[in-house]
């Protein structure tokens, strides 16, 4: 049997319930495909900040650097937010993406169609919308200098954070883009403020050049305010996107949200070499953890994208997806995509019926 | 009679033509109302471009600093896409409100009850949505520095972009948001980025502490992906939203295309002192222009923002914003909102309509 170390990351919130569900899933398709999993967890945000006093302990890191993949669920909450940004939950996470080098974020946003009536948007507007933002996640004004709190002759205060982006590190993420492109419908749609932000003009420089190896690709350019209108307007439009990290971190969501659940969508942060870190688009929603009301699937689908894009076993990436839409087939829902006339699963409960099936 | 002085910038595209519409609604409600309206019109965008050279020629700016409040249309346009960026038509904008200080930029996105299936979210979602985005306009890093492209030694092309915000900044349009959702529903949420960026901790701080002047206005604070999430998920949360400058682009035109009718959606751009700048939310459309196929509304309701923030003439405001909903209830519509059943009217009857009503 082929044998994969993978780092578990529960995290805070929902995250432990949720992970609960997705290993055991692993370890019945693993079963299915003759994968040997040897999990090994470990402590990051706000559960690390308790037990260890810093948001991403070395051992953790470690950890997952001795890897295969991670498989994260959420950070955060309510707890931890008055600590100083450094050692706040969300540390943590930048500390991993930055630690790994995981400059590459591919967040899906697909419409389901058994999920369609839970879009705030109308049935026409997003019936087979089917996007993936790429999104740059090492660079950008998340880790551009200087940056910090600065206090002026006259005692006052200023912030300061530097948006910066040098052409191998669009090049690099553009590549990704180019080639997810590829694997989809072929048409990219690179968003920057080049009207407004050098960043961008250099950014939207780059992308246009590589596209001259990606004959077979249709690449736009868009205004980052107009893609976060178009995306309302018409989602339809977009393919793929590519982007720089805060962009992508606000059009992803909005994307996401098309779908009208969130609960369901998966992300994947892979770099360059070393492990990728797999895990939901959502958040540890804190107002409902360890109620047992947590949707698992979002969790779930993360780690058939670890199968596809971590470990290259792309028919056991299948066989867990297929399981989901058999799962939303027969009407089953947890609270958060519960609508008339459906049965209404708890997380845990999901968790049994996704084993069985 | 009051006398005003009035600078005209009709700018690129559709602009003059929308311009012409809303300067004989001014004329009309100038007479009845008994305002002298003194009109001096100058040049801005692509067309001061190619008449002067440059996006914004002094003399435009010294028109508009000795008027009473500039009425602009729109500018910009593929034609001037490629010219390097302090030559393009938007840093003729930009220049105009560093130029006239104009640190707040007031988006109001309100759904019109007739035009409610215009929007792609389903009625129960949009139905009473009014949001007022205030938006800072001459800081963040649409001005910060250093910014530019620079090489490295390797020759490698960097750009850089500086997101900064001193306190008296935050204050001083924090102030303006707090005043403005007193005069509305006296909630206001305050979209940062604050778990990852120092700039956006500094914002958070001051309007908080700001907050204890305003006792009677309900403070929040929302992350800026979660904003976005929000918006399309529930608009109707949202009273008053305050926010940095490229958050408040993004966010002001994702509100704004909830409404479904982005040609119908004015702004005011204001100052510590001198004259506002009032203009439409939507672009030159240079696909349409000097079709007659424009939808002059935006135009027109930004003049009733003008008569409304920047003369103070309540009344004359009212009275073109009562005419253009007795024209929507009587059923005339542009191409952008047309729907079946409908009067269709072309930019010119339209201004023929709204001066007769
Ligand atoms: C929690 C936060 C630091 C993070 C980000 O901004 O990248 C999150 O919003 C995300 O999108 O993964
Ligand atoms: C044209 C552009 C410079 C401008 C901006 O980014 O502010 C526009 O998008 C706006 O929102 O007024």
């Amino acid at each position: 049997a082929q044998q994969y170390r993978i780092t578990l990351l529960p995290g805070d919130g929902i995250g432990p319930e949720i992970m609960t569900v997705a290993v055991e899933v692993l370890k019945v398709v693993g079963k299915k495909f003759d994968l040997q999993f040897e999990f090994q967890e470990a402590l990051i945000g706000g559960a690390a900040i308790d037990e260890a006093g810093e948001p991403l302990p070395s051992t953790t890191l470690d950890m997952c650097r001795n890897s295969d993949a991670v498989l994260l669920a959420a950070i955060g909450g309510y707890k931890w937010d008055s600590l100083p940004s450094n050692l706040r939950p969300e540390a943590g996470l930048l500390g991993l993406r930055a630690g790994l080098e995981l400059f590459a974020n591919l967040r899906p946003a697909k419409i389901l169609p058994e999920l369609i009536d839970s879009s705030t948007l109308k049935r026409e507007i997003v019936e087979g919308v089917d996007i993936m933002v790429v999104r740059e996640l090492t660079g950008g004004i998340y880790f551009g200098k200087p940056k910090g709190i600065f206090s002026s002759e006259t005692n006052e205060k200023r912030g300061i954070n530097t948006m910066v982006y040098a052409e191998s590190e669009i090049e690099r993420i553009g590549k990704v883009a180019f080639e997810a492109a590829r694997k989809r419908q072929s048409r990219l749609c690179s968003v920057d403020k080049a009207n407004v932000l050098e960043v961008s003009q250099v950014w939207r420089n780059r992308i246009t050049d590589l596209a001259n190896d990606y004959p077979d690709v249709e690449l736009s350019h868009m205004y980052v305010d107009n893609a976060a209108m178009q995306l309302v307007r018409a989602p339809k439009q977009f393919d793929t996107i590519v982007t720089g990290n805060l962009f992508g971190d606000i059009l992803s969501d909005a994307a996401a949200m098309l779908t009208g659940s969130i609960g369901m969508l998966p992300s994947a942060s892979l770099g360059a070499s070393g492990p990728g870190v797999f895990e939901p688009v959502h958040g540890s929603a804190p107002d409902i953890a360890g109620q047992d009301k947590a949707n698992p699937l979002a969790q779930v689908l993360s780690a058939a994208m670890m199968l596809r894009y971590g470990l290259n076993q792309p028919q056991a990436a299948d066989a867990v997806e297929n399981t989901v839409s058999s799962i939303l087939q027969q009407d089953m829902r947890t609270g958060d995509i519960m609508s008339p006339g459906m049965k209404l699963l708890g997380c845990s409960a999901m968790g049994e019926v996704l084993i069985e099936t």
